[in-house]
């Protein structure tokens, strides 16, 4: 419907040339002719902006028209949407965005750090503008998981929303299981191959991953993104040693993001976590995410896909661009933005769930007894204890798993225990996931 | 956007109260608050229609306008969308569809043999009238496959799509494996526990399969759709022998619904599958359904979820709702239904592939030979040949897997191995799938 091939074509304006901008420009250019037969109208690109004019991206940029200045671009009366490919949180992207906005264009962008920090200003804005701000490209790449939340699941209430949502962090731990290789040494391998940048802070750290997820939480429960509310650790102190320990105990180790409801508000929190081997999501390896969402009538569903690359995130500005040029829009995030409320964070010490913890103690008698007593001081019921080998006098792995407790006892507990003179090391803690 | 409060509330009228009727009924009330922030305004039941009115289903319809006749249902004022939840490819469910059409009303099926059997000609009678005709519940269940299909993925040429479509074959395949046990035995079991219809006909010889696979193939390759075109077979000749023979070869065995493009057109194809272990649709067990779309730009994505019952499928169908509530609307699959193609199909025996074949045949000399000269003499190429332990005199299972060949001469080669007076049983053959 409203498919007749003589309506205005869709122009857009792409700014930042990078991997995505030109994955976006090839897209539009090798599949104009099946865009064209489903949006009822041509997508073309009109205008372009980009540090360098005369760097080879391997696109034909004659004839369309070049801004040095990406901010100009957004004024063009000859520009219906921008596509804003930049990235950052702030700075010249957000700019861009508000300035588009408010010249009353469309904002296409992949930019998950700005709607992380600014997701609820820039709805307002743009819904006040009576344009679409639209985000496919942010979370998990190629997978329409932003569709799929705020259009497919749309009659359910979610209970919970988690997922692997940063390649190179499941790209490193794949590896690290398969090779039994320590973490530095995969990273660096990760970053010979391009799956890891060169400051590789950003996802090592799962910064990238609380960007995504935050934007999720403001999708599944109708509240404002809220970034600085998510608790987040990454990878670096994950090592083989547990690896093994959780193959053994019937786990494996996945960098996840997960927001859910729980009696003391919304929690987000991004950090390794040992997953079930039964569980669907334990068997996403290398770079791919998976995104799961639970609700109330559809119950569990799972979504699986290239979550990063110039394909797969080319593939997820053109949906947005298709939804547009279909004339389509939904509030950007499921309820109009002015009906966000702020987010209720539930604080990381009301966490409750089970733990798996690794200790390097001294191989004496008396050890379990004073880690035991430390449990039953705080409460917090033991499910399993396993010490492999002895080596007395020496430093052991000593390895307990809990039942359910919540996250103040258990740091309360592990205080307690690091006051031993028997435990030589900082605990390594891992939150055991029941997915 | 478009959402103020103000706006008059869409009214559905649902005919049919079945598990479908029912749960759509329930979930409209039960999360009226939620739809009515997302979609700007109140999605309302104002009418329904079934066999008995006095049946209990769980629901009140007190105060809802009742129809003996759904046809009636479908001209009332009183209705903007028909929910069409009666189900079968004629009958009383096209009359309904095309009557809601014909009265300017949109339509919201989960039918799959209705949209399998006159797909293009309900899609082009609604379009031409300017109501939608929207059907996430017929595919897939609650799994958002239809949208993502059709929205998400709208920028990517899709090569193959492919899936677990039915949950009644792989919870039995899925218990069969598990169990050992053989398939009339799991299929008894199946229908106590309720995962399979008395007459299981249906589900089991694979035609629900095919319903889904052939509206997948019109959305995915912009064709007519064609469910006469579909290879089908069902599971009941799957003997637990050759899903341990699969095991010990690296695969599982899955009823898949596939659709590809081939040198020789558009195949589909609905039987049992040899996939590799490694391939995560292999991990899909009991009732969940699986679809796995393969796009030129953002690769592989895979979508899971329950396929049946009342949650996901009302699930699905509110989502439809909800589209129409918000005003949103695309072609019914994916291009304008007046610019759909007749389905170029390939023919079943141009289908190129691996496959394994297990012959039972008398234990004695020679019998390797007749089977290796039979390949040879029809250029087919030999992978592996296994047969365990000896039985000299008696029947036993040989089992073979060949290289990738086309149908045509697999099918030869085995007319001529069945003339040897040394197989005794019709030979089981499985197509190998490279996902």
């Amino acid at each position: 419907m409203n498919a007749s091939p003589d309506r205005a074509p869709l122009r857009v304006g792409i700014a930042g040339l990078g991997t995505v901008g030109a994955g976006t420009f090839k897209l539009l250019a090798g599949n104009a002719d099946q865009l064209r037969a489903r949006c009822g109208r041509e997508i073309v690109v009109t205008a372009v902006s980009a540090r360098d004019q005369s760097k080879d991206r391997g696109i034909d940029i004659d004839g369309i028209q070049w801004c040095d200045d990406a901010l100009s671009l957004a004024k063009l009366d000859s520009v219906d949407v921008v596509a804003e490919l930049i990235g950052g949180s702030d700075g010249i992207a957000k700019s861009l965005a508000e300035t588009a906005i408010a010249n009353g264009k469309h904002v296409v962008t992949a930019n998950k750090a700005l709607l992380a920090h600014h997701g609820a200003t820039l709805a307002r804005a743009a819904e006040a503008a009576g344009v679409s701000l639209a985000y496919e490209a942010a979370v998990a790449g190629g997978i329409p998981i932003v569709k799929a939340m705020r259009e497919g699941l749309a009659g359910n209430r979610i209970s919970r929303v988690y997922g692997i949502l940063n390649g190179t962090c499941n790209y490193i731990l794949s590896a690290m299981r398969e090779s039994g290789r320590e973490f530095e040494d995969v990273l660096a391998e990760a970053q010979s191959l391009g799956y890891a940048e060169a400051d590789p802070a950003f996802d090592i750290d799962g910064v990238d991953a609380a960007h995504k997820l935050a934007i999720l939480t403001s999708l599944a429960f109708g509240c404002e993104v809220q970034f600085d509310a998510v608790h987040v650790e990454g990878i670096r102190s994950v090592s083989p040693l547990d690896i093994r320990f959780a193959e053994e105990l019937g786990y494996r180790i996945k960098l996840l993001g997960i927001a859910g409801r729980t009696d003391h508000g919304i929690e987000q929190r991004v950090h390794p976590c040992m997953v079930p081997i039964s569980a669907p999501i334990a068997h996403i390896e290398d770079v791919f995410n998976a995104v799961v969402a639970d609700g109330d009538y559809v119950d569990t569903t799972m979504y699986e896909g290239r979550g990063a690359g110039e394909g797969p995130t080319s593939s997820a500005v053109v949906a947005d661009l298709t939804d547009i040029a279909r004339g389509r829009s939904v509030p950007t995030f499921a309820i109009p933005a002015a009906d966000l409320a702020p987010l209720e964070a539930a604080p990381m010490s009301s966490h409750v769930g089970s733990y798996y913890v690794r200790f390097m103690v001294v191989d004496r008698p008396g050890v379990f007894a004073e880690i035991a007593g430390a449990l039953r001081d705080h409460s917090v019921s033991m499910e399993a204890i396993l010490q492999h080998g002895r080596d007395p006098g020496e430093a052991v792995p000593v390895v307990l798993t809990t039942h359910e407790t919540d996250e103040a006892s258990m740091t309360a507990t592990l205080t307690a225990i690091q006051k031993s003179e028997a435990v030589v090391e900082t605990p390594m803690l891992i939150r055991i996931e029941a997915l």
